[in-house]
Order: structure tokens, then C-alpha cells, then sequence
């Protein structure tokens, strides 16, 4: 029983925990019995705490339900404050750092009845190395960064949901290549407090879930928005599809996916078109990497002057490559990216969401990075809400799908929309 | 005139060296000066000394005539111990380290008559994390790794060659990404003492340098081969063209260069035939993994006892990894690794060399680590002499090539017909 408990969806959960015929302590063992099977071989979790976890299921269970997500446990990628957890933004910088409060998403979640089962693995301050966490379907391949724990974590059952932050792909590529619905909400749209800062033009909070229906429910409290619980959608959209200047990189696998997406959805009526670019928007990868590397720069200053010794080579050249951007260009980048957005919002006149790659293809080798965050840098610059959908299977047997990209602002309708995708796409519908 | 000098090949500048042409101090002023014009953008140097430097070529130009590399300064990766130099293996755990002797292949170059002109930067203890070097055509871009500084030096006109190592494609891929010839040889025909092991099985010292007459000359040296200097060959070559089972991850420019030289090579006259594997070959990639992570957790044991804090988290889980593997599998690894290079090994019957790709494509984005090794780690593993060729230009102006695999022990007809490829696939012939 206790091996099957941990594999509920959120949704799930929450409606037997508010029955109370579930206990927030017997869901917790669950997990922690699959933390405790796995972590050896996964690596997810940078900071666990059985036994105060179960206390707080313990007070939950004895009280009152407190909210929408009463008794969840989930984990909090450590780029996240939490007082009760070291905080270690995934650098050796920090190793000791307990901060004096949580982070406002963490709060919310925490107001709304989840409790914290622990620090879910970040890169080293939610960049490119390498983490020690491992992709759960097979170890031999990284899980993606920087979320790397909170989407290996929920992948691998060990959580019903997890948060993450992306600057550049860090929730939508570890979703991929973990196999996780992978939420990023629209810019702006969850508070930042207490959250270590990188690109702040940027940075943004969302969250790693198994259904599209549950990461509206965790969006529901993250965004203050309770329509986000409900995902009725009656169809059939319209879905543009989008390649990139960027599809040679794609693997087979992802391309089959286009293919078989466009044809599955075609088939449920859906009226799927191919969406192309202004060739002017040729260099928007760039643009997002030149705007996160020089902000980059100035949000780690500290850790650069102090502590330059415990960066990793590769951040550190990250960083030198922000100096050699000046505050002008940077304003003008930022203006650029403004005008380019003007040029394609009108995508969403003629389509009610986008479908593009999330990740080139299957995860690449643990040993060489996190591979490539090429498709989501783009969207995070505009600032437009992704969400994840995974659906099909790599040569290795490894996770593959696609993101579906909504109007600014309106999380609501992409989700509604993914759900009903999503529906269509998954093998058992 | 000093900007020139650094472009010399080494044939060239040794030959004006050895007449007295040109100075071994004259030459190294143009490396330095080409070094302090660039080093702040590339990278490429872990320690430089150019006082020692100068003092070493005074006494070259004041003595007789040493030997095949008099007057030549050179890079060495700081995975070799130097008693001149601080020794870092690319590792903050040896950040003060300064050996009592030089590693044998390096004596072996002074001996010869070259001059250190400094340590090349090497990933951590030769592995997959970013490096602090950038690519010289564009320092957005990595230049590859493990042998990246040594790589990027050589293609910067820095120093006319430089030492690398390859256990996976530390030397190969830097090679591709920057464009420079990267020769590594038959495994086991270069002394390896005073060199930081990785895996002992697969380490294999070489070179690189901007010509492939010039890597016969430096490996001359290196291999005790004096033949290695002259590289002449009638033609036309039986050339075998190996897409291997990794061709799905190539990108569009390696598949052009493929095409291009097939075609030219035919029309040079070559027999150009397409070769295939036995289907029980398709794991060789992973097998060459498995026996370099054994390997590596073993030599890295110590480092991982003491300072477990100080080695990065991609390094600590590509190890742990190899901890799941025991000596008995590893054992049968390297059995099944010689079993099947026998099955293959009559390639080299119907074939001279064989032209397959060095890496996906061009260089990926200098922040998402050093690239993938997949099409260095067979070749490493059988123990086969590997030279890269660059005749090709990628989509973002970066460079392009193929490597030429030659018969185990036959080194010299490898680069005679290398030679004779290049000479037909450079745009200047």
C-alpha cells in the first residue's frame, strides 16, 4: 500500500486528504519509503528531514484542513530560502547558510496546507554544471537542469509536486528529459521574495507536477488564482506549429513527436497550421543568453569578489562573458526583445497556443552537463507561459515531448488547453 | 613582423631556427605578445611564465642546435607535471601543487629543443565540467574539452603546438571545435609518467598544431619515430566512410563535410566506400563509459577520500557511477572491448583510414560544458590512432571537420595519407 500511496497525483491526494480518507502522515511514509529506496541511485534531494516533516503531518492531520493543498508533501529546489532547511543555491558559497525566513512561494504553499519534504538538488546557483542528481528512468543520463532534484524527484514518485525556477529552461528541460509536466507561469506572475536571484529580467518561479491538472492546482495557490483548479476545456483549439530556427538540432525522436502530435491532434479536430518566424527574430537565442549572462553578472557580484575561488570555472567564464556587455547594450537588448515580442504576439490572434520542442531530444549523458537549454530560452525572455507535456519515448527508453507556449497572461486558457492536448497525446488518454 | 612570426607552422619556424633565421627568443616574443593580446577573452593558460620563458630561448639561441624542435615554444596541459609550473590537474584540490619533475613527455620535447611556454588550461582532473577557456573564433563558444586550452592556444597562433590527453575525445573534439589538427596516437606509444591518470586503459598523450606535417614532426619526437617527419604519399588512399550508430546526433554542417569529402576525395581519385559494424557493436560507446568511469573512480580515490567537498557534483556522480561497477564486470568490459575490436579489426584490410566524425557539429555555447565525446570514445577504447582534420565551416562561421582512424601501430601511414587528405579537402589545398 505504502508504494502505491506515493504515486497519487496531487489532485488525488487532496481530495482523500480533505475527506480525511487519507492522512497527511501515511501519504509522508510513502514518500519517504520511496526516498529512502531511491536516493542512493537519484540523488534529488540536497536537504531532507524525516522526522520534522512528520511533525508538521502530524499537526495537519490534527487540526483543521487549512487549504487546497492539505497534507501534500513537496519538495523546494534549494534556490529557494527555507528556515528550516540549509539554503545552499546549489554552491559550495553557501554550504552553511540557514536563512531566517522561507521563501513567499514556499509560504504559500505552506499556508495553503503542503508541507516542505525537503531541498530538491539546484546547479550550482541555477546554472550549467553538472549535479550530482541523476535522471530516475536511467541513472546513466542527466535529469536537465538547474531544477535537476524537483523534476527527478516528482519523476521518481517521491513527491506529488515540486517548485523550480527558470531563467533560461530550468523547469521546462528537466520536465523533458525527466518525463514530468513541467509548469513555467507567465513572467511575474508568482512572488520572488527569497529566491536567489540570477537574471531578474528573467527569473521565474513554476513547478514540477505528473498532470497537467496538477500543476493547475499547485499554479492555483502559487498565482492566487482559483479558476486554475478547474480545466474544462471543450475544444478543439487552434495550434500553431512551431519549429524554431533552431530544428536542426532536434533529434529524430523529437521530430517524430511533431509529427505524431500534429497528426493525433489533427485527428481530434484540433485545426493545427505551421507557424513561422519574422526572419529579423533569427537571433533570439542569443538575445535572451547576451540579457541572462549580464544580469548574471551583477547578481553575483558578491560571490565573485568574495568567494571567486568556490565558482565553478565554467560560471566564472560565464560571468567574465556579462562584463564585456555594458549597461547601454543591456537597455537596448531589453528594448529589442520588447520590439521582437510586438512582432510575434500576434501569433496569438490566429492560434490559442504554440507546440514547439522543449529539448532537443532524450536526455544527453549525465557526465556532460545538463544538455542544451536552446527551446526555452527564448519564451522565458518573452516571458509567456510553458508548459511541458511529456507523451512519447526516446531510442534509450528515455522521456520525450513538447511545450506548449500561451498568451502572456493567460495561464489559465494554456492550461486548459494542455490538459485537453495532453488527453489526447498520453497512451492511456 | 611580430604578428607574423606566431603564424609560423612548426616545419617552418624550425627550419628558420635551425639556420639561424630566426631566434628562439624572436619567436617566442611573437607567441607572448600574441598571448597578451588575446588571453583576456580566450582563456587559454592555467600558468605562464614568460620571463622563465625568455630565459630558456636565450640559451637555445646561445647553444649549439638541440635536436627536431629546437627553438619551439609549447603548451602544456596542466594535467602533465611540470617542476617550472603550479599543477592543478584542473582540480582547486591541487590549486598549490608544484611537482618535483616534469612528466616524461615533456622532458621528452625539451630534450628535443622546445621551450615551455606554459600550462594550458584542463577541465577538472580531465573530465566534462565547463572550463574557464573559451573558443577563439568566438568566445561565446566552448573550445571543447578536456585539452581545451591546449586546443585553443594552437588555433589562436599562440604557440605553434601544444600537449594534450585523450581518455573518451579530450583531444579530437577540442581539435574539431577549434579548428587545429589534434593527433592522438596508437595507445601506449608515448610515455605517460608524471601524468594525473584518469583511466589507465584509455589515457593517450598527443598533440595539437595547425598542420598535420606539423604533427607528424611534434609525435616524431614523441614516439621516438624519426619517420614521422616526412609524411609522403603517392595515393590514392582506399578510404572507408564510418557513419557510425551516432549519426542521429550529428548537426547538418558535419553531414556536409562528410559529403564534401567524399566527394572529393573520390575525384582526387581515393576509392571512397561506405562501411558498416557488426549489429553487436552498437554498444560500444556505452562499454567505453562504463570501463572509464571504473577506472576513474579507482584512480580518483584518494581526492574523493580527502576532498570529496573540493570536486565538482558532475565529477562526484560520474564516480559513484563507477562504484555500481565491479572489478569482475570490468573485467569482462575490457574482454568484451578486445573481442570486438577483433571483429572490426579487418577493416583495416579493405581500408587505409577511416573517415567518421569528431564531434556532433560545430561548437556548442561555451556555458553548457565542453560538448559531447560520443564520436571520440570507440576509438579511444580500441586503441587506434586518431587524427582530426579542419576543412569545414559550420552555420555560425565556427569550424568544421572529420577524423581519420588508421591501423593500431601504424601511426606513420596514418599521417602520410592525413597529409594527402587535407592537402585535398583545404580550400588552399
Amino acid at each position: 500500500m505504502a508504494m502505491v500511496l506515493n504515486r497519487l497525483t496531487a489532485l488525488d491526494a487532496v481530495r482523500m486528504l480533505q475527506r480525511r480518507e487519507l492522512s497527511a502522515v501515511q501519504l509522508l511514509r510513502a514518500c519517504f519509503a520511496r526516498i529512502e529506496q531511491r536516493e542512493d541511485s537519484v540523488h534529488a534531494w540536497a536537504a531532507l528531514d524525516k522526522d520534522a516533516a512528520l511533525k508538521h503531518a502530524q499537526a495537519l492531520d490534527n487540526g483543521p484542513i487549512t487549504g487546497p493543498l492539505h497534507g501534500l508533501p513537496f519538495g523546494v529546489k534549494d534556490l529557494f530560502d527555507t528556515q528550516e532547511f540549509p539554503t545552499t543555491y546549489g554552491s559550495a558559497i553557501y554550504k552553511d547558510h540557514r536563512p531566517e525566513a522561507d521563501a513567499a512561494a514556499v509560504t504559500l504553499c505552506r499556508q495553503a496546507g503542503a508541507l516542505v519534504a525537503g531541498k530538491t538538488v539546484s546547479t550550482e546557483f541555477a546554472t550549467f554544471q553538472a549535479p550530482l542528481t541523476r535522471n530516475p528512468h536511467n541513472t546513466a543520463y542527466t535529469p536537465g537542469g538547474s531544477s535537476s532534484g524537483s523534476a527527478a524527484a516528482v519523476a521518481d514518485y517521491m513527491v506529488p509536486f515540486a517548485l523550480g525556477t527558470q531563467t533560461a529552461a530550468s523547469i521546462v528541460r528537466p520536465a523533458a528529459y525527466c518525463g514530468v509536466v513541467g509548469f513555467k507561469p507567465t513572467f511575474g506572475s508568482i512572488p520572488r521574495d527569497g529566491i536567489k536571484s540570477l537574471a531578474p529580467s528573467l527569473d521565474t518561479v513554476g513547478c514540477f507536477t505528473r498532470t497537467v491538472g496538477d500543476a493547475g492546482l499547485v499554479a492555483s495557490v502559487l498565482m492566487n488564482k482559483p479558476e486554475l483548479r478547474r480545466l474544462d476545456y471543450d475544444g478543439p483549439p487552434r495550434i500553431g506549429i512551431y519549429r524554431t530556427p533552431q530544428w536542426r538540432h532536434t533529434l529524430p525522436e523529437t521530430r517524430d513527436a511533431m509529427a505524431q502530435a500534429t497528426e493525433t491532434l489533427a485527428r481530434a479536430r484540433a485545426v493545427v497550421q505551421e507557424v513561422d518566424l519574422p526572419p529579423e527574430c533569427c537571433a533570439l537565442v542569443q538575445l535572451q543568453s547576451d540579457i541572462m549572462t549580464y544580469e548574471a553578472s551583477r547578481s553575483l557580484g558578491l560571490e565573485r569578489e568574495r568567494h571567486a575561488s568556490q565558482i565553478s570555472p565554467g560560471l566564472l567564464a560565464l560571468l567574465q562573458g556579462g562584463d564585456t556587455i555594458d549597461e547601454a547594450r543591456h537597455q537596448a537588448n531589453l528594448q529589442r526583445s520588447r520590439d521582437l515580442y510586438g512582432r510575434v504576439s500576434g501569433w496569438f490572434d490566429r492560434f490559442d497556443v504554440l507546440l514547439t520542442p522543449s529539448a532537443p531530444g532524450e536526455a544527453p549523458f549525465a557526465d556532460q552537463g545538463t544538455g542544451d537549454p536552446l527551446f526555452g530560452r527564448v519564451w522565458t525572455m518573452f516571458g509567456l507561459p510553458c508548459v511541458h507535456l511529456p507523451f512519447a519515448t526516446g531510442p534509450h527508453g528515455l522521456p520525450v515531448g513538447l511545450q506548449a507556449i500561451g498568451r502572456k497572461g493567460d495561464d489559465h486558457r494554456l492550461l486548459c488547453i494542455a490538459k485537453w492536448m495532453h488527453d489526447k497525446l498520453r497512451p492511456q488518454g
